[in-house]
């Protein structure tokens, strides 16, 4: 590729730091054997080959995916074993309908006889027999049944008579981005694999063989004390990282892969503020720090070789503005930044932010734009 | 094009009303001939040639971008007025460069000295003499320099003794979006026209002609009583309206004209919610309303045909799946939908909304998608 530097580079800009990517992964995967499970990584962070190459076990994945047009796309690029882990809708069956023609081993997600049902009726124009895993709810997050949901069974054994095969039960503790303490991510981890487990064994005792239980979400993975009786682990916002997962103790700061460059376009010197070309377009809406105990505004500045201004966020956004100033709110204190100047935005939410971009620039230890990769977005 | 009906579109999907688009548009024309002003349409809501097509005066313009990269597009399906309303930045030159060799009258904002150097610096190297309006302060939200500020005449002298166009001054009050009564608003439009005028006469009393004063947010334009002294009037979000602008009482719920389709796949009958597949990535993270008398959490739902739901609305977001719950959060209260149905959810921000999809399914007063327009992100 032709050279880009950080200098010249138009702004703003999707910045990946390769190294902080690649120990994430590493940490991820000596979690995942030392735990005795396989992984599934969530793909949904990351829409990239380029950097789910780096995760997958193999070519052809494993991996787990948030939208079909995710399946499409790694199916594209080879991918075959694809977990769709939203519950499907029957707008979506033509489209499923694809995917199995093509080749891909793709597994469902359901928590409703209305679902299973839908499911069983369209069963018989697909080229492939369809896997199915019901949701479980282990936190009350979101979607799932309950672990003693009568439902559970009922719906397992009518897909079974239907031709559908039950591969398992899949969890998602969610409820864990909102733990205040890694002894509470502890915790929420033996719940996730509980529910998951107790789920599975009524299965089994129903007569179902239930070979996947399948459990995961970033923190919980990373602090689980063991997970005995699972098979597998979904984790995807790990791969970069962020300041949500920094305010959980997940990861520290300087763990954050991904960063958004901007440009200082001018100041409001009364009010401390120094302006940028990155607004809410480039960071994205998300406050996810907002109800943590730090709030890190729309994102927390750092130089333009990545290292933190000490004390300084975006404290406001505007589409394609962002405003900068001290957290303390003291506008005598200023980061001496020059119209022109760049500065690193590391964001509270890895997903949403990377999201507003098509590509990454990935950076080297010397912060040389070493590789641009596309990226997608949308249904 | 092959036929789309809302029941077998792949949810989620964004909606435009035709309709109702055409009705906002032709109100706002309306309101600019009142006032006797021109009207420059700001296009970073709609990003489509389509949509902004029915809001130029003439195919070649005028508009208002927000990023190069609109001016890209938009150039080239033949828009040749376009004016760049972000303060320029280093990096954005050679773009800039390019976007006049290719025949664009581009013209730019500064607020500072500093940038005003770096175009003077730049200006020789450029195939074209620069366009620049020097950005003023109306309402201390954001960029710009305040009217008296003794800098403002410096500034312009010394761009027109550098051979560089000072076409005149820009303001922008966004602070409207804060505001609380329509009264509020009034006098807000009112302020920010006063700014504007303030600016322009004391370049014209340093002897520059300063021929375009351009002021414009939705709020403002639809409530001016009189803008004296302006020339030009910039607007967007009214093109599609949304709920922060219903919460200001600036458009009715059902003026707004862009919606999201999603499709209920589950509930957690306990809690009174019902689940679909339109989570923040369809909505975007934007809780504009948060501040508002009305808080409309992550959207209105509505039926498929888009009657709103009464009280019913998306309390949470995951980044695939929504909440829909009672606004009294009273379990015992259901929308009664099942598994499959459609819904349309009204959204909190039109341009955060929009700028999550790649097209606008454009409907019909029938709710038959008789278009697909494309749309476009990124920088």
């Amino acid at each position: 590729m032709s050279e880009r530097n950080l200098a010249t580079l138009e702004t703003p800009a999707l910045l990946l730091d390769e190294a902080r990517m690649q120990n994430n992964i590493d940490h991820m995967r000596g979690r995942m054997q030392a735990l005795g499970v396989s992984f599934r990584p969530h793909v949904k962070t990351n829409k990239s080959i380029d950097v789910s190459r780096r995760l997958m076990d193999t070519s052809e994945g494993p991996i787990t995916v948030s939208t079909l047009r995710e399946a499409d796309y790694f199916a594209s690029h080879g991918v075959k074993d694809i977990l769709y882990a939203v519950c499907i809708a029957p707008n979506k069956l033509a489209h499923v309908s694809r995917l199995l023609q093509d080749g891909v081993q793709l597994s469902l997600i359901l928590d409703s006889m209305e679902a299973a049902q839908m499911l069983a009726d369209a069963a018989p124009n697909m080229d492939r027999s369809l896997d199915v895993l019901i949701e479980i709810d282990s936190d009350g997050h979101r979607s799932g049944l309950v672990p003693d949901a009568p439902e559970l069974t009922e719906i397992a054994c009518f897909l079974d008579a239907s031709g559908i095969n039950v591969k398992g039960v899949l969890t998602h503790a969610g409820g864990s981005y909102d733990c205040r303490s890694v002894e509470a991510i502890r915790a929420m981890a033996e719940q996730e694999r509980l529910a998951a487990v107790t789920a599975a064994n009524r299965l089994r005792a129903a007569g179902l063989a239930c070979p996947v239980v399948s459990v995961g979400s970033t923190p919980t993975a990373l602090f689980a004390e063991h997970l005995e009786g699972v098979t597998e682990v979904r984790a995807g916002v790990f791969v970069f990282f962020d300041l949500v997962m920094a305010g959980l103790n997940v990861c520290r700061t300087d763990d954050i892969a991904i960063s958004v460059l901007g440009t200082v376009i001018g100041h409001q010197a009364a009010k401390g503020w120094t302006i940028i070309d990155a607004g809410w377009m480039a960071m994205s809406r998300d406050r996810g720090t907002s109800g943590q105990v730090t709030d890190q505004g729309y994102g927390l500045v750092c130089d333009r070789e990545g290292r933190p201004l000490e004390g300084f966020i975006l404290v406001g956004a505007n589409q394609e503005h962002g405003i900068i100033a001290h957290r303390s709110a003291d506008p005598s204190i200023s980061p001496q930044l020059a119209v022109g100047d760049q500065v690193r935005i590391l964001p509270n939410h890895a997903c949403s932010t990377a999201a507003q971009y098509a590509e990454y620039n990935v950076l080297n230890k010397s912060n040389q734009v070493v590789a641009v990769w596309p990226r997608f977005n949308g249904w």
